[in-house]
C-alpha cells in the first residue's frame, strides 16, 4: 500500500514579493511527514483569482490532498474562497454553522458581524468547516482541498485540528549523520551503498559552517535493521 | 512596457520532508523585487528527474525567466543537470571552462578531480556557466533557466553574479502601515481606498502579536505621490 499523496499551495503576493518567509510549509511538510502522507509538491501563487483556480484544479486532479494557506481573510486581497468555489464550480454561499463559528469570537456574537466580517462566513456548496480555535474564522474542506488561514498561528491550529481526521499512511523511517568532509569525498562509496539498499533511500545535504564543508547524510525507509545496517556500512568506509 | 516574469523552482527531497525550511526562495524573491523582475510563483518539488523535466518546461515555457536551486552537487542525488539536458533535448556534457572552474577549488587542480567531483562539471551542450565563488563548482545558465546551487551560501552568491547582467524592469516602490486592529475592522474602508486608486494594489496582511490582532497595509505602484497619498487618506480614516 503506498501512502496518500499530497500537494501544499501557499497563496499570497507577500510571498512572492519576499516581504514575508513562509513557514506554514515547512511546519505542514513535518506534520505530513509524520502522519505518513507523501508531500510531492509545493506552490506559491499570488493573489490572482484564475491563477488560484488553474493551480487548484491541477493539484486536485494529480493528489489524494491539496493544502491550501492565506487569502481567507476579511480584506478584498482575500480570494481563496472565491477561487475554490470557482475551481469546483460550485456557489460560494454563507452557511449559518460558518456564521455562529465566526459569531462565537465576537463579545455581541452574530451582532457584530460587519459586512467585511461576513466575507469570511462564505463558503463553498458542500464543503465542511475546518474548526479555527485561535480567531474564530474557520477554513473548510471542499472535496480533498483543505483551505486554511496565512496567519501561522491560526494555520497551526487548524493543522493539528485536521491531521488526525485523514487517513494516514506508513511513516518513513529516518536517520542521519553528520560527515566533516565535503561530500565528493563520499559520493562513490555513498553511491554504491544506496546501490546495495534498494529499499532505502538516500540524500545528502551539504553545507558549510565556519569555512568548512560538511555533509548531513540521511537514511530513509520502513526497516530500521537495514537502515541502521546502510549507516554502519558508511560508518566504516568514512572512518 | 511590463517586467520581465519569472519563476523560481527549489528542488529537494529535504525541503519536502520538512527537514530544510527553505530560505533560497526568500532571498531570491527579494533579490529580484528590488532588479524589477515579476516573481510569479515558486514550485518545490523531489529528486525525481521525469517530475523535474516536466515542471521545468511548464515554467520555462510560461515564464520569462526559471531559476532552480538545489540538485547540483557530487551524489548520487544531484540529478538537475541531467534533468534540464533532458528538459532541452540537449546531451550533457563535461565542458573545459567547467572543469577549469573547479579545479581552481582543489589544492593540486585538475588532479584532486575525483570521478565524483567531476561530475559537478557537466552541463548541457549550449549553457554558459554561471560563478562560484564559494566552492567553484559552477552553476549554469541554459536557454532561460539558470541553475543554481542549494547551499545557501552558494546559492546566494550566484544570485549576486547572476542577477545584475539580467535586463530588470521597473522596481516597485512599496510602503506599509501597521495598524493595531484586527483589519475586519478596516476592510470595507480599505476595498474603497483599493478602488479609488486602480493603480496601486492594496495587500492586508494580518498578525497576532501577544494575543492582538493587527495588519501591515502594504501599498505598492510606481507613483510615490500615490501611495502616499492612499496612505493618508487611511490614516484619516483609522484615527
Amino acid at each position: 500500500m503506498t501512502n496518500p499523496s499530497a500537494a501544499i499551495l501557499l497563496i499570497g503576493d507577500e510571498i512572492l514579493s519576499g516581504r514575508t518567509q513562509d513557514s506554514n510549509g515547512n511546519f505542514l511538510a513535518r506534520a505530513l511527514y509524520a502522519h505518513g502522507i507523501d508531500l510531492r509538491e509545493i506552490r506559491v501563487v499570488g493573489d490572482v483569482e484564475a491563477t488560484i483556480v488553474t493551480t487548484l484544479n491541477a493539484l486536485r486532479t494529480a493528489y489524494d490532498h491539496v493544502f491550501t494557506s492565506g487569502g481567507i481573510g476579511p480584506t478584498h486581497d482575500d480570494i481563496t474562497a472565491d477561487a475554490v468555489a470557482a475551481a469546483f464550480d460550485v456557489a460560494l454561499i454563507e452557511r449559518d454553522d460558518a456564521v455562529a463559528a465566526l459569531a462565537r469570537n465576537y463579545k455581541n456574537g452574530v451582532a457584530d458581524l460587519t459586512p467585511a466580517r461576513r466575507r469570511m462566513a462564505r463558503v463553498p456548496e458542500g464543503s465542511s468547516l475546518i474548526h479555527n480555535p485561535v480567531s474564530g474564522a474557520p477554513g473548510f474542506t471542499m472535496g480533498n482541498v483543505h483551505v486554511m488561514a496565512g496567519v501561522p498561528a491560526v494555520f497551526q491550529a487548524m493543522v493539528d485540528g485536521l491531521l488526525p481526521g485523514l487517513a494516514g499512511g506508513v511513516p518513513l523511517l529516518s536517520e542521519s549523520m553528520r560527515i566533516h568532509l565535503p561530500e565528493s569525498q563520499i559520493a562513490t562509496p555513498l553511491a554504491a551503498i544506496a546501490s546495495a539498499f534498494p529499499d532505502l533511500s538516500f540524500g545528502s545535504y551539504p553545507f558549510i559552517r565556519d569555512g568548512k564543508f560538511g555533509a548531513d547524510i540521511v537514511v530513509r525507509g520502513v526497516d530500521k535493521a537495514q537502515i541502521s545496517a546502510a549507516l554502519e556500512r558508511l560508518r566504516e568506509i568514512i572512518s
